[in-house]
């Protein structure tokens, strides 16, 4: 877990998630219903399998993410979003918002 | 300039300011009316003088920042927020209303 750096809530939120990769993983269960490890990887940005483990390790410990065994027959792991993982919605949909606006060539992607 | 990963408006917000430091700057100057190289380094936070010269850099080159001489016998510079830079108000305050809520031990910070 990083270390806190101050009170500051919004120093406090970038502790958590202020990286390139975290809040990809939680978009990618929220609105793409992504679940699997495989999955992640098969988003457009291209995640390392590294990166992708650690920020799956890193959202199970901040209490966003958990995980259970796909079937009862398997052992690759299922992700979902708790409660307070479901909390960070009007967070992204705020960041989308300002993307489209004010960043060319940005677009909602398609369903696939 | 960070290459854009995809067209995701989220990803691509991410590429901009998606990292621990760069929005505590646009905090400063949009909050707590912080505007000079000093002042930032004086945030409770800590960022380190390379960081900061970092990250004004590029908040320049990504037009949410401007710099002009604090008076016209100095060679000391003053940042403020573009307009571009202005319209992250209202992701900064969800980001805010996020930490407030869900991060223990956090607070708005007194003004100074």
């Amino acid at each position: 877990m990083p270390p806190k750096r101050s009170t500051c809530p919004i120093a406090s939120t970038l502790d958590l998630i202020g990286d390139r990769w975290t809040l990809l993983i939680v978009r990618d269960i929220m609105f793409f219903d992504k679940h699997r490890f495989e999955e992640f990887l098969d988003s457009p940005e291209g995640i390392s399998t590294n990166i992708l483990a650690n920020r799956l390790k890193l959202l199970e410990e901040l209490g966003l993410v958990t995980k259970q065994p796909y079937s009862n027959h398997s052992r690759r792991m299922s992700y979902h979003l708790t409660e307070k993982g479901e909390s960070l919605r009007t967070l992204l949909k705020a960041i989308t918002r300002w993307g489209l606006k004010h960043l060319p060539d940005t677009e909602i992607p398609r369903e696939e």
